[in-house]
């Protein structure tokens, strides 16, 4: 291979760089996700970014769009001893159910505990054709409730309120929750067959994609965001017929449930999700303001995907929140906030860099047991006071600690207070005791 | 395709499940990181999982074992318009520095600021065959500080204070730092051709791959852990000579900046570091417990890579530690905690369990906006009262409340303190109160 050394490099297409300022707002959201996942008592699991492409195939259905179109498969060039290429059969995780499941089932999580309520968040990726809130590698914060305690139409209502009160927490106000039930395996082939039935005198309306959709998975049909393809599902006369007596039970308890909680949700016989394994609940969380993409998160329940996984008949209830499309739909609010920087020496001769150095690691080793963060920052190029101090501004500094020939002349070290404006000369051996005074005590005082 | 129902999934060779218990330690280590790299002032970035894989080519050397061997590389089975697959020549991140430095070239950070503290934290790939700290997927934790200001000796010490910092608020002991030089990029040049010189009478005496190494790139055969090849690289005579003034004197001022915070080192003449980029000041971290895959972690200063990758002549430093590296060394120790429960809502029979549900939610609203956490969990599944204790006590929950027909009958709940066994029939309108200064106080008080 000839490298040529001109090529200017680019991030991959569909995926982006969270550069320091907007990983702050990453660290908000996670942080205050991982809070109130704290609160309903889920823990974390963290599986790795690869998995075999089966395990997706046989999860999320050989037909499905992803499976079929979006996977990003793995090549190595190494050889083992035989010479023969490993790794093949290993694709990037689409999602993290299938993953969860099958460390679920691996790890058999079943035999320790009655119900495990794990979360996960990470990056996820498809290889689509990149738009807005549609990349390449995106991000979810979701949940698994898994396992023989896991059958409770509260369950179903508790991680309805999770995913809503997560949302809420990110400081999201005018999304919209739909749900819906599929109910029993029964019921879903049932449904699948009258859906078949109503939409058959219509098919030569639908897009060539809803067309193969019929055929392959007409469930998807009904996701389509085409406008010839939603007349065709606005005219299907979905009623409570098409349920049996066990999944309008059920799909009863859990909009009880929901109504106990003061969650309001709406009810939309059209939603199914595009993913072959759910049974009973659905549901999605959006905003209409982020256009044709305006899905928040989904999820729903899962009654046969451990089985078919190769695990035990347990049941289960999960969802998905995108990352990227709560910033999107918070966008305009306060998507960029800017960390402070509590101290920042300059040096103003070359001179004087050393014992600044010095000076900046003892503050730092000052704090290191205290439960408050603390940021030091140093600048080792020497140039003009007024250039420094720009730099200090731009670094939003609360507080500048100036060393210059006058200052090493006098022992001194000049601490400013950029907010006030308030200058002090402190003593070099009294500098650590006067800063940590200062930076508790709002201004400084004499 | 056709899919094999009965296959049991296993996790990819070569990769691991962080389940619960274990994503306690994970979460642990990096709030201990985010808190240490925040007190030096670094700032997260974080990058895609994959880039182009001349990226790397040109970043780690295409002579690299890396490079050579240990891609992992991205196909899609996606057709474009035209019928061509797409995403070819993209790789897995082998680590992450030169995704770090390609985007702050395209990000144009060096117009932004003088010097760019940047840190990150995540996974990175190497289809390499696994082994006891080497995985196929790991994790690291880096800094990288790059731009026209970080020219500094100075800086080259507080990289390197901070990972020793780091690795110490970690709560690591034993391990050891190692440092050298490889001087400017003539110097380096000149240490090439001495070593191919010394080598080259000796050369039958390496292994095969260290043969490859020697005409590839000779640097490499220092990093070899085989004896036959330790014995040759043993018997070559560094020495000052081998650096010119400028080198020296560099290297001079990174020492004396370490003994100023009080960092002890040993200076290994054969440390040189199996990537390219590297000029000057380069160091390692090793723990002699790991055998023989020993460092914890390594770093070095660059000052050609931003070029070498179509950016401007800026210099830079920075280091990497391996997350499960860093627990093998802790093991032992505290690699398992497990975080308490503090509340967990038990329902005695089933018609009791709808009003525990609704009071669950009350008390995880009563929480929201406080600043510490708390965890509340529920058993839907109604079994007996000694099965239910059970499962409260392998949750670790700190207090339990009981729900059953006599409690509903009097309007109580009776809330059990599992340390102590102190019970009280609370009154279901003063719980939430009630619970809430029980859990501050330590044991409950009538």
């Amino acid at each position: 291979m000839v490298i040529d050394m001109s090529k200017k490099f680019k991030i991959p297409r569909g995926t982006s760089d969270i550069l320091p300022q907007e990983s702050l707002v990453w660290q908000d959201l996670e942080k205050k996700a991982r809070k109130i996942l704290n609160l309903y008592n889920y823990r974390e699991i963290r599986t790795p970014i690869f998995e075999e492409t089966d395990l997706f195939a046989r999860s999320m259905g050989q037909t499905s769009d992803v499976v079929q179109k979006q996977m990003l498969n793995l090549t190595s060039q190494r050889l083992d001893e035989k010479g023969h290429i490993q790794l093949s059969g290993l694709s990037l995780r689409p999602e993290n159910t299938a993953s969860v499941v099958r460390s679920y089932i691996e790890n058999s999580f079943d035999k320790k505990e009655s119900l495990s309520r794990l979360f996960y968040l990470g990056p996820m990726f498809r290889g689509e054709r990149p738009q807005k809130g549609r990349l390449r590698q995106f991000h979810q914060i979701g949940v698994e409730a898994i396992g023989p305690g896991s059958s409770s139409p509260y369950l179903d209502a508790e991680v309805i309120a999770l995913c809503v009160n997560m949302l809420k927490s990110f400081g999201l106000k005018k999304f919209e929750l739909k749900i819906n039930t599929l109910g029993t395996l029964a019921c879903k082939n049932n449904i699948h067959d009258r859906l078949i039935g109503c939409i058959e005198p219509r098919v030569d309306r639908l897009c060539d994609d809803c067309k193969e959709r019929y055929i392959r998975n007409v469930f998807r049909v009904l996701d389509c965001k085409k406008n010839s393809c939603k007349s065709v599902i606005k005219a299907i006369a979905f009623g409570k017929d098409w349920l049996d007596e066990e999944s309008l039970q059920y799909y009863e308890q859990v909009k009880t449930a929901l109504a106990e909680l003061d969650i309001s949700y709406t009810e939309d016989p059209s939603l199914v999700r595009g993913l072959d394994y759910y049974t009973h609940t659905v549901f999605e969380v959006s905003d209409a303001s982020l256009g044709s993409q305006d899905a928040l998160g989904a999820g729903g329940r899962y009654n046969h995907l451990v089985s078919q996984l190769g695990g035990p008949q347990v049941d289960a209830v999960g969802f998905a929140v995108g990352v990227e499309r709560i910033l999107l739909a918070k966008q305009g609010s306060d998507n960029e906030s800017e960390e402070d920087l509590d101290l920042y020496f300059l040096a103003i001769e070359e001179t004087c860099v050393n014992e600044i150095f010095q000076m900046a690691e003892q503050v730092r080793r000052s704090w290191k047991g205290a439960p408050e963060s603390l940021s030091v920052g140093i600048n080792y190029q020497v140039s003009s006071m007024k250039s420094q101090m720009r730099a200090a501004n731009k670094a939003r500094a609360r507080f500048v600690a100036i060393y210059g020939l006058d200052e090493k002349r006098q022992g001194k070290i000049k601490l400013k207070n950029m907010e006030t404006g308030a200058e002090q000369d402190i003593p070099k051996e009294e500098f650590i005791e006067k800063f940590n005074a200062a930076i508790i005590e709002p201004g400084i005082k004499e």
